[in-house]
């Protein structure tokens, strides 16, 4: 428990309260850092990502961190372990990227928070060094495709995915040569070979801990993820002259199905099934529609469920649309297993949260993270923020001020937890 | 009977098959005017429809009529009575303009047909004069205004229809003024005093004719027409993290309803109900629709019947909207009563439809046509002609030969018969 008394004593001039507040402050101060006047858009390698490195690369030297760009463009700064250069590790990450048209706490929190954990160390090192990275990219919106920053560290950045364009045809390929050629200090792209463990604070994005007024909770397990186009195909006809049972609406067979849609999500408690965009065509309204599609996201913790409720949902669809004579394809766009985190080291989480005075609710995370993308390669946990009225992806994004110390309190709880951890481990080789 | 006996015996050179198949060639050669290379698309005094008046105008004047445009852009061709200048008229007519990437038929054929009627008099006079009309506006797309030519016709194009902009801001009396500057020769755009009696051909647009193996119907009444958009506004959420009962999707909700409105449509014969637009936003797959907008068509030959159904499609909107903590609005666009066409006229176009060799089915038209218009100044009558597949505002849109040459036969019949009424009312004054 050393760890925790010897920073909670110097944390008497630098209150949990006073730093929470300044990782706000800091969060709205990235957010000038933009590609769209007036919304947050942040995007991988892009120069307002530069802006957004040059001002939290000063505040993790201020921190006392050794501070590195890598070839995949994560920023990564190092605490070092208090006596031995080359000591286990562990990573507290996020991403700095955004979403078009973001809120502000979205990843950057998470690496605002490692920082901020490290900041309330107030100069003591641990048994273990700590890295703090803001991953390039997580969002996916310059090349479609999520967890660019992590899947380099996980060694999972192959040639299918540098074979990607962006909108302007740059390759990622020459967009991470570019990169490299930019900034030839820049350091392999590579998880540390002493790194022992993984931990990711990320605001929920959804509104189970707000609704159970809950500050935090620890992620067990990534949801595994279905998405789906699916499309019907009927006649087009004039609204005015078409009797109703002459009829092959594209748009009343994909209504029926979206009905069918939401019973099958509600059916299996934690399944969420989703249809986020409709198309009708020709889209007049006094035109039948010929063509209506639909987009299908499903997810659950359990692939099984998943998996069956997704074969259901799709049945579903042929059975309608053959009831009217509609034809009807779908195409799986994305079949992702879900991805439990490390039990030992969510356990670690669970006690940390506890520890700082608040219940520790287990969740399952709807949305990928890096954390999942880290758990394939090192033992990760992750603990969730209560979001706000569930608002993310949204300039109204929040965070409560209190949320923040508290999760700051959990992180601290964590690190001397995990630094126990390995020695029980017999791994910390201090 | 003078007239069909007489136009008979000519027609032996010229068959009605013949006939009919110059129409149809000529209803390709229209299809050449265009504003849009590729496609069929000709708009409200636009250079297309100049061209096409050019060549409409060389086969009324080949056929013995003389040709005006009045300034409101309607081609008008009257085939004079036999004896008197000043004689009764009946008006055959329809519209030349068309939807964007039409078929060649809709409106044009009409006007064709028309001709093809004085055509097949072979140079006979009857004791009354024709005009044939091709009006310059039915199907509004220039102003979002249709049947601009037919209300001129009937006075019914006042200030408020006068000042609406085209896309490229053109006031539309700006654009009359333009029209009548450029055409010096043009006629007060009024019905001629002596105007009897109104005949459209159009082809059905929709697939009764075409279910019943008829190639003729006549149309009692135009259905009135509601139009409305009814917008759900819910809350947006990430599909991942955003569990099933915590969610307002304004798409799901959406669903809901547009099942109860094709159920609506359905309870009731003759009533029809459709959805042609739906909008969710933000769009994405990921993001639960926050709102959701669809158009609502709803029509009936009766007010009553139409004006409780949307009541009640509103309603179940309201109510589903209510039961998920939704929000929601609708605003009324269109409430148009269904209007009936002359029942004297209507009962001789299905007695000439008989004479023809066929059944002459009564319809209701569920779209609206310049018949609607007309026939708030003159008796006016209508016979569809089989819209093969139901397929309309498509360029697949087509007729078949035989029915054009049975439309013949039976717009010679109206006239015979059209002369011996105007006589028995004693306002044929030969």
């Amino acid at each position: 428990m050393k760890a925790i008394e010897a920073s909670s004593t110097a944390l008497v001039a630098k209150s949990f309260d006073a730093l929470a507040a300044e990782i706000i402050a800091r969060c709205a101060a990235l957010s000038r850092f933009t590609e769209e006047p007036g919304r947050i858009t942040r995007t991988f390698l892009s120069p307002a990502m530069e802006d957004c490195h040059r001002l939290v690369r000063r505040w993790m030297e201020e921190t006392g961190m050794e501070v590195f760009v890598d070839r995949a463009g994560n920023l990564r700064g190092y605490y070092s372990a208090a006596e031995e250069r080359e000591a286990p590790r562990i990573i507290l990450a996020s991403h700095l990227d955004t979403v078009p048209n973001a809120g502000r706490y979205d990843g950057i929190l998470g690496v605002l928070l490692g920082l901020g954990v490290v900041e309330a160390l107030n100069g003591l090192h641990l048994r273990c060094g700590i890295e703090v990275i803001g991953f390039s990219d997580e969002e996916g919106v310059r090349y479609g495709l999520p967890f660019i920053g992590s899947r380099a560290l996980a060694g999972t950045l192959g040639p299918p995915q540098l074979a990607r364009l962006d909108a302007n045809g740059i390759r990622m390929a020459v967009a991470l040569g570019d990169y490299a050629a930019a900034h030839p200090e820049a350091v392999e792209a590579a998880l540390h070979p002493k790194t022992r463990g993984y931990l990711e604070f990320h605001i929920e994005q959804g509104p189970v801990l707000d609704e159970s007024q809950l500050p935090m909770g620890v992620v067990d397990a990534i949801a595994g993820q279905s998405r789906a186009v699916v499309t019907f195909r009927g006649r087009a006809g004039h609204a005015g002259t078409t009797p109703m049972t002459l009829r092959r609406d594209a748009l009343a067979a994909a209504a029926e199905w979206l009905v069918a849609v939401e019973a099958a999500g509600l059916a299996a408690p934690g399944l969420v099934a989703t249809a986020g965009k409709i198309v009708a065509e020709p889209g007049a309204a006094n035109v039948i529609p010929e063509l209506c599609r639909c987009t299908l996201d499903v997810r659950h913790a359990s692939d099984e469920i998943r998996t069956t409720a997704l074969k259901q949902i799709l049945a579903s669809a042929d059975a309608i649309a053959a009831g009217r004579q509609i034809a009807v394809e779908h195409t799986i766009e994305v079949d992702q297993a879900a991805v439990a985190l490390n039990p030992a080291l969510t356990a670690l989480a669970e006690k940390a949260v506890l520890a700082a005075g608040h219940p520790a609710p287990r969740m399952i995370s709807g949305a990928g993270h890096d954390a999942m993308i880290l758990a394939a390669k090192t033992p990760a946990a992750m603990i969730f923020l209560r979001s706000p009225g569930g608002i993310s992806h949204h300039p109204e994004e929040s965070v409560l001020a209190e949320d923040v110390a508290a999760a700051l309190r959990a992180g601290l709880n964590f690190l001397d937890l995990f630094e126990n951890h390995l020695e029980s481990e017999s791994s910390c080789t201090t």
